[in-house]
């Protein structure tokens, strides 16, 4: 569905009367409209945030891309669920419902240097697991992702998306610098090359099965899900803005209901979000995925949300107006 | 006083031990060291933040450099006490205390482009009054201001104490442009001419007194009364970054203990960051003041201490190490 242009209509008249000069709550605004657009009300809400973390394991992860051993994946996730990760508390900062959903960690995908990580039914089963992220009643949906090497997946897809080579779009990940750095380019440049018909098909959804892995299907599912449920969504870092925009590349106005939280310092997201011209709200320097950033950004909303609909109008202030 | 640097010796060692790749959550370990730092505990803590709008009003503000009318300085501090501006839904957001100061708000400053705005005894008595912000017990304070002309004055202030003329340091502010705007900065070069015997003195508590305002040494005082308190401070805007500028240039060290919260659209601000050597923590194209992007700063300054103290170890979370 689209945007609900009543709704934004009805914002935008009333922002004008709120008790402040035009415009000077500058993003604040844009994302109350935002809201209300794609939640299908003229009163945004956000009360019920979800934070959705998919966890996926590589194929890959066993050439090692990563400063991390392949089970960090598992352990991880069991660190999830006893609440000892970042995520954990910036998910109770603001009242979230966290959900981790775990992708057949113990079968981790094929290494697509050696051919495609995934077929299309395994691809579609994680695209549908995802979508189950996306419930009634959710306010806004955060999503992130686990995932050991997965910003090898990230960056490798990406140049199959966009071109570019390896090096265009690989970065430290979990802190890969040197020699290291070069082999995972390396690495992604091999994959590049076992793949370069596929990439020529430019179909978006194949390559996501060829080099990109469970979680970002899965996340692909829960954008496209939380579009049709009127939940708007924040996108997390590097490799959950890859799996965005694999659906931006087959239709341009797919992510419409989604903004970017945050800057990551992985250096490809900055080139990924040039090359689909989203401004992240945030730009912090982080770089964990886990949907940290995504729920750091929810008091961003509801900031949004509390202004718009709490502030008093210059007439019921009894504040001259500008053009008073 | 300085630093304890033996909290944040104890800060940097459990950063280094906690689940996520060394540095992966960015700005969030600095903050969480920043706080421990100078609120002299090893476990950060912003449970009890203060949000303090300091209003004032400006003899200057006669010549029209404003898109409002003075009176409305008045009436949002009445709406501030209503409930219905931004800063009341933005402190209720983040549990704030908030509290307004009003500097004797029937007595305007005098134009400054006639002469001295306020005579030392003035703005020694602001200065005064800004220093009852900063009590026991708070953990952090965010600081703002409200008062027609002070964008005027903080630019004017801003030209005095690093150079420049009016058109470096002037902005839209409430939202003058064209002739008006090119008024305002006749307004400050008028303003600089004047005052230039005090500006060639270099004393920045005289330009102070002679170009600013009561709102401005108000929040000089709590910035000073904070760091004595062993109180972080979020600073807002453009004209509450101006008033820690005047710190800033009596001693380079005055603002360790605190951060700018929000890179204001007022193009002067940005000027004063760089000046100031100051990253703010926000980029939202706001140009409000009232302390709305200090209070919106907040949740930041939250989940850095929650994840910071949340967080499992390496060790206790069974996960597996860079080095493992």
């Amino acid at each position: 569905p689209g945007p609900d242009l009543t709704a934004q209509t009805e914002v935008v008249r009333r922002q004008s009367e709120l008790t402040k000069p035009q415009g000077s709550l500058g993003r604040l605004e844009e994302i109350a409209e935002w809201l209300a657009c794609w939640q299908g009300r003229a009163q945004p809400r956000v009360e019920r945030p979800r934070v959705a973390v998919f966890a996926g394991t590589h194929g890959v992860a066993a050439r090692g891309v990563s400063a991390y051993p392949p089970e960090v994946t598992q352990q991880m996730v069991k660190n999830f669920l006893n609440g000892g990760a970042a995520i954990n508390q910036l998910a109770a900062a603001i009242d979230a419902d966290l959900r981790i959903y775990e992708l057949d960690l113990d079968h981790p995908t094929a290494d697509f240097t050696q051919g495609p990580a995934m077929d299309e039914t395994r691809a579609a089963n994680a695209m549908a697991y995802g979508m189950m992220a996306a419930e009634p009643g959710i306010d806004v949906l955060c999503l992130g992702e686990m995932g050991i090497a997965n910003t090898t997946a990230a960056a490798t897809l990406c140049a199959a998306l966009y071109g570019g080579t390896g090096a265009d779009w690989a970065g430290p990940g979990t802190g890969v610098t040197g020699k290291a750095l070069a082999h995972k380019i390396a690495v992604i440049d091999e994959a590049l090359a076992r793949h370069k018909d596929a990439i020529a098909r430019r179909d978006p959804l194949e390559l996501l099965a060829a080099v990109g892995g469970e979680e970002f299907a899965a996340l692909t599912g829960a954008i496209v899900a939380a579009r049709m449920g009127r939940i708007p969504v924040l996108l997390d870092g590097y490799a959950c803005t890859t799996a965005a925009a694999v659906l931006h590349s087959v239709d341009r106005r797919a992510l419409d209901h989604c903004l970017v939280a945050h800057r990551s310092a992985e250096p490809g997201h900055t080139r990924l979000l040039d090359a689909l011209k989203m401004r992240p709200l945030l730009d912090l320097d982080m770089r964990l995925g886990e949907a940290s950033a995504a729920a750091l950004a929810v008091p961003l909303l509801k900031a949004a949300a509390a202004c718009h609909n709490g502030m008093a109008t210059f007439a019921e202030a009894g504040v001259s107006s500008k053009d008073a």
